[in-house]
Order: structure tokens, then C-alpha cells, then sequence
């Protein structure tokens, strides 16, 4: 008998009809003899309704408020899919984040969970209920007061709750079956992988894949539980993420996918004098602000005014407050300008197996030249290579890639319309 | 400063923009120089919403779950209602029943409030916040499950908050500003009282008066707390309720107030043997399906064959439930027919100056003849005469009692649309 953690996402509870054919997968799962607890996200639209209604009360909404009320999303559906449970004759108990003893940090919304005693979840579990836990929330382990964990929350609660379980696996549903080579809407051949890392996950989860957080990916790495991910609406395996990269033999390490990324801008701050902190300087104030910055390129200084260029992408999101601030230095004499372009994308191969491959960056390059797309900025870490290039050539680019390291399968993948999330 | 607990029901939170109305008016008693503690129901539909979907997954939900679905409406209003506040400039934090330390019996879906330890409200009063506490809902005592209160549960959640904090007054409101002497849509002189003791309250809310439930007008009386109906559209002060019966001096009591019923159903039992214990059967199988009952009438008995009838009224909402029990007592010899009506309504006349004015009842019934009324039971208690009549004679029969004992005033009555919960 088998102990496993099963996460839905919001579109695969967006309706009562839903929500039962999710309460018989959970109680098949049972009867095939396994404990199960159950992580559900908020049913489909609830959050975005929230949020409108939030809106409309006060534009400036405090964050404290804003958790008690979006948490009701999750207690909503985890208790709609107990009842569905039972109709169809098994029993099940749901559970808040903070009865299931989710203790997280007192930053309202983008909370970190601290500690996982999940108790009662432990006593039900062992008297047989299946057990559902609200998703995406916990409780600050000093004031008590309910927090949020902020985007792809219910993730990092499903495999948190599987490494305070120590369960067998956690089963991610969505409507996507799994993970692929490259997004299938792009690379027709993509295909779903049986297997891959945890670092290979992190990396593509870090460069645009959206099918796991990459806090919940960082989580399961850290505490060994194996994750698979899973579509809702097949009986198909999905794809198991598990194992350390160190764990792979050299000769069965391959090349994992390609990822795309059009949700990053590229600022540029020219003329910033060449001297010690004037660069700490600029990174600080976006720091300061919470703005992410992801690749970093500092020009060489030309020789005749002792000033450089530095070249950064952020998320489009942050791009109007980076330009506030950063213009603001320029006022103040820390630059000369700064320019701003979004009409920017990011292309990515993944794979533990560029460990052992010399000339992957190589073929990479080759393979981008010869489709006529030009490289802007480019960053590498042991098992990726990124490439900044137009927008425009990025779909383009990743079937350039996928083809030149003949990643593709031999029939079409499945395309499917949402994100499941 | 007065420490206030204000309670606003559905219906003056059914939009945003209602929210911030009330939220102004939460303010201003702020700023007035009170503490503020706010209980509010669910917005508008929300409750039904929940009740919807739940049958539409599980046609009989567990009630714990049920719970734990409905209680998520009282969250979100409340933490509305709390962002609200703020946008007006003052400062307020929600607190869930559990928060509040409103712990109740483990009966899901109708508990009762065993204690209340409010140490996290009074703190964060003492720190200058108004308070917002979810109404109708509150934890078991013993399990940590979530429980909810059943019909009109969060006006006993705002006086039972009331009395364990020692407030002055705890301000019920709704779209309607007051109680009056008879349901102004029916009566249309029908006038608004200034105020009235707990127990004329109590036989008003037991005989038909929505206004306030009666179980939250026996907490008040038990504990003193002064409640006042108030209406969310106005600033009319409502009607304070205060007082016990025993300290109005005989020559100011006076009579209340006239009260209709139709929500009842008359059933009757027809030849019951006439030996001790035959009657007490039909009611303890009543009894033991929490059926309640109200009316009774023992006929007596006819000499020739030593039989009995019992006539008496129970909800209508039992009625069938009722029904059921009685023809299997049927089945078994326990009585020879048993009949059920469901066309009659109850009159009631309520007042504390019924004790020193010894004619009411004959006043009473010949205000009824005269308007050709026929009644069919009769039930009185110290301060109140309740007759069940033909459900079509009902509004005559209120308009008739409200003019004999010249309760009515020199204006007509505002109507308002809906009950305010």
C-alpha cells in the first residue's frame, strides 16, 4: 500500500461535472488500496472573481484581507470534492491549510512554507478518510494569521505535504499530460518524456516551462519526493520527475527539451562610469524594489570616456517600475540613458546530458545561424544554454533547436487549449 | 467610548458598492470615539450559491463538509468588508469563528455556541483595529472541525461576541429600521417601536417576526445584552431591545405588537386509544426526528369507543417528514387516521401590558368575530394569544387585532422589499 499526494488544478474543478470525475479518480485510487490525500486549487475563475470584487472595494487592497478572502477559494472546492467523494461511497474529511498545519512565513501572498505538521491529516488518514487539504494557503506560525503562498501555491502545498507524509509520489493534475520536448502549440513533434530530473526540471521550470513552479520543483529536490505529472482527463502515466543529475551514468544522460520564454523585456542602461559600485548601484535599486533580473551583460568600457553598457532582462511586468527607477538614477547622474525593448523572447535547451557532450553549443549556434536567427544576449549554466533573440524568431528558433538535436518524436503531440493552472 | 458590535446581513452586502457603504458607516462610529467590532453574514446569494452546487455534486452532502463550504461566504464577505475599512482610512482585521474563539457543540450545521474566548479581538481592539468576525460559524469545541450556527446564526454570533466582550450594545442591521407593531406590508399603519423588553422580543421572534432569530434574543437576555434593530439604509437609532419584563411598572406596559405566521402546517390524529402513554407516542417519534412542534390540542375523548384526537402544528417544511412517521404509526394501531393541512396561518398578539389588562382576550376574539374570522386553535402565554386561523383570513385577521388594540400610528409604514438576512 502505497501513500499518494494528488494535486488538481483549477480548470480540472471548474464545474461540477468536473469535480465528480476528479472525486472518482481519487476514491479509484483508493480502492486500488492506497492512503490518498488530495491538494485542490481554487475552482476555475474563483481567484480572478476575488480578485475583481477585491478591486472594486479598495484599489490598494491590504495584503493581510486579500489572503483571508482568496483562501476561500481553495476551501470552497476542497470541500465540494469531499462531498463528491462520498457519493460515490468513500469517505473524506478536507482540511484548511492551517488544520493541516502549514506553517509559513508571516509575507502575506507570497509566503514561504516553514514547517508541515500535519497531524490530524496523519490521525485521518490512518482511520481511513481520505484527506484534502486546501491548497495555495497556510498559516503564520506566529500570529496565526491565514497567508497565501503566492503563484502555483497548491503545487509547493502538495509536495510539501508529501515530504511531511514521506509519501510514495505526488501526482500533479492538469490538463497537460506531462512534460514535453518543446510546447507542443510550437514544435509539432514534440514529445512527452517518461522521465527527467530534478535539476533538469528546475532549469526548465526556470526558463519558461509553466507545467511546475519552480518553488514546488525546488521542494521536491530538496526533500527527495518524487513528482509526476499527470492530465486529468487520461489514464496515461504522464511524466515522473525524480533523481539527481549526479545519479545519471554519463552515457545514458541526454538532452531534455527546449523551453521558450516570451514573458521577459530587455532594459539597457548606457554610459554608467567605469567605476567600482557604479554597477552595484543600479542592481541594488532594482533589487530593492523585489524586480528579478535574469541575464546580465556588462559591455566592455570603451577606452575614450571610462563608461560601459549594462544589458539585463526583467519581467514585462516590472519593466514600467525598473524604467521609473532607473530613469530616476539617470536624473541623478548614474547613467547617460536607459532603453527599453519588449518585443524580446527567450529560447532554451535543457538537458543533464550537455555535461558530456562538448559540442552542444556548437550545434546550437549552427543551428539558430542557419535559420536566420540572430542572437542578442546569451547565459549557460552546467546543463542549459539561453539565448536572447527578437520575438518574432522564437517559434522559429525552437523548432530549429529541437530538429538540430533531434529531439522530436515520430508522431504529432497532443496540443491542449489551457495551462491547467 | 462605547464598544459597539454592529451586524449586517446579506443583503447590505450584496455589491461592492454596498460594502463600502457600510464600510462608511463602520468608520464614522470609529471615528466617533467607539471601538468597533463588525459580524457579517454572507453577500447576498452567496449561501444559495453554495447550497446549489453542493446538490449538484452530492444530492446529500456530509454536513461537515457542508460546513466547511458554506463558511467560506462569511470569509470572503468579511475580508471585504475589512479592505473596505481601510479604504476609508481607518485600520481592520477579519478574524474567522475560530479566530474569534467562537467554539460551539460538534451538531454541523446547527450548533450551539458553548463559549466564546474573543483574546485575539480584544487584543487587537486594545491595539486600535476594528475588528471584523465571521458570523454563523464557529469551531467544535473538541475536534477543531468547523462548525455553522443554522438559520440567522451570525446575529447570535454578533450578540454572543457581545456579551463576552461586555459591549454596550449590539446594533443588528438590516433593510429594515426597526420592529414594528405589525408587518407593514400588511398593516399599513403599522407603527415603529422605540423599544421593547427581551421577552416580548422573544415571543415576537417565536410567534413569526423574522426580524431577529430566536435563539440570539435569548442569548442577549441571558447575558443583558442590549440589542438595537437598525436599518443599513438610514440613520433612524431602529428599536432598542432591552430589559427584563419584571422591571417595566405596570401602568406603562402596554401591548407590542401583532405577528403573523404562514410558515406552519396543521396536522391531526385522529383515534388514538385513550390510555396513558398512547399520546406521548406519537409525539416522542416526532421528538425523535427533531420535528418541532408547536399548537397542541387533546380533544377529549368520545365515551363510546375510548378514543382520543391530537391536533397540533409543526413546520411546514416537516410537514411531509411528519406525515411520513405518523401513517406508519398508522400502520401499527396506533391511531385510526391522521389527517394533514397546510392552508392556515397563525395570528399572534404579544405585550407585556396583557398581564394587567385582564379583557385582552375578549377583545381579541371579538375583533375576530366581527371581521368574520373563524379561529381553530388557540394557544396563549403570559404576555401572548396565538390563534391558528384559515390562511386566507390571515391579513384580515392582523388588521383587525392591530386596529381593536390601537396599535397602528398616524403615518403609513415604509415597505421594504426584502427581510434583511
Amino acid at each position: 500500500m502505497a501513500l499518494i499526494v494528488q494535486k488538481y488544478g483549477g480548470s480540472s474543478l471548474e464545474s461540477a461535472e468536473r469535480i465528480r470525475r476528479v472525486a472518482e479518480r481519487i476514491v479509484a485510487t483508493k480502492k486500488q488500496g492506497n492512503d490518498v490525500v488530495v491538494v485542490c486549487s481554487a475552482m476555475g475563475d474563483t481567484t480572478d472573481e476575488f480578485l475583481d470584487l477585491a478591486a472594486q472595494v479598495n484599489p490598494v487592497p491590504p495584503a493581510r484581507e486579500m489572503d483571508m478572502l482568496l483562501t476561500a477559494g481553495e476551501r470552497i472546492s476542497n470541500a465540494l470534492v469531499a462531498m463528491a467523494i462520498e457519493s460515490f461511497g468513500a469517505k473524506a474529511q478536507s482540511f484548511t491549510g492551517s488544520q493541516a498545519g502549514v506553517l509559513t512565513t508571516e509575507r502575506h501572498g507570497n509566503a514561504r512554507i516553514v514547517d508541515v505538521t500535519p497531524d490530524r491529516v496523519r490521525e485521518a488518514l490512518d482511520e481511513g478518510w481520505i484527506c484534502l487539504v486546501a491548497g495555495f494557503q497556510g498559516v503564520n506560525k506566529d500570529t496565526r494569521d491565514v497567508t497565501t503562498l503566492g503563484r502555483g501555491g497548491s503545487d509547493t502545498t502538495a509536495v510539501a505535504l508529501a515530504a511531511a507524509l514521506g509519501a510514495d509520489v505526488c501526482e500533479i493534475y492538469s490538463d497537460v499530460d506531462g512534460v514535453y520536448t518543446a510546447d507542443p502549440r510550437i514544435v509539432k513533434n514534440a514529445r512527452k518524456l517518461d522521465q527527467l530530473c530534478f535539476e533538469e526540471m528546475l532549469e526548465l521550470a526556470a526558463v519558461g516551462s509553466k507545467i511546475l513552479v519552480l518553488r514546488s520543483v525546488e521542494y521536491a529536490r530538496a526533500f527527495g519526493v518524487p513528482i509526476r505529472v499527470r492530465s486529468s482527463y487520461s489514464n496515461d502515466p504522464g511524466t515522473l520527475v525524480t533523481g539527481s543529475m549526479e545519479d545519471i551514468p554519463v552515457e545514458e544522460a541526454v538532452l531534455t527539451g527546449v523551453a521558450t520564454d516570451l514573458s521577459e523585456a530587455k532594459v539597457t542602461v548606457l554610459g554608467i562610469p567605469d567605476s567600482p559600485g557604479e554597477a552595484a548601484r543600479v542592481f541594488r535599486v532594482l533589487a530593492d524594489a523585489e524586480i528579478n533580473i535574469d541575464m546580465v551583460l556588462q559591455n566592455i568600457s570603451s577606452l575614450e570616456d571610462n563608461r560601459t553598457d549594462i544589458t539585463f532582462t526583467c519581467p514585462r511586468a516590472d519593466g514600467p517600475r525598473a524604467m521609473e527607477l532607473l530613469k530616476k538614477l539617470q536624473s541623478e547622474g548614474a547613467c547617460e540613458n536607459v532603453l527599453y525593448d519588449d518585443q524580446i523572447g527567450k529560447v532554451s535547451l535543457v538537458g543533464a546530458g550537455m555535461k558530456s557532450h562538448p559540442g552542444v553549443t556548437a550545434v546550437f549556434c549552427e543551428a539558430l545561424r542557419d535559420s536566420g536567427v540572430n542572437l542578442e544576449l546569451i547565459s549557460t549554466s552546467e546543463i542549459r544554454i539561453s539565448v536572447l533573440i527578437r520575438e518574432t524568431d522564437v517559434e522559429t528558433a525552437a523548432r530549429a533547436l529541437h530538429d538540430a538535436f533531434e529531439l522530436g518524436g515520430d508522431t504529432e503531440a497532443t496540443v491542449y487549449a489551457g495551462t491547467g493552472r
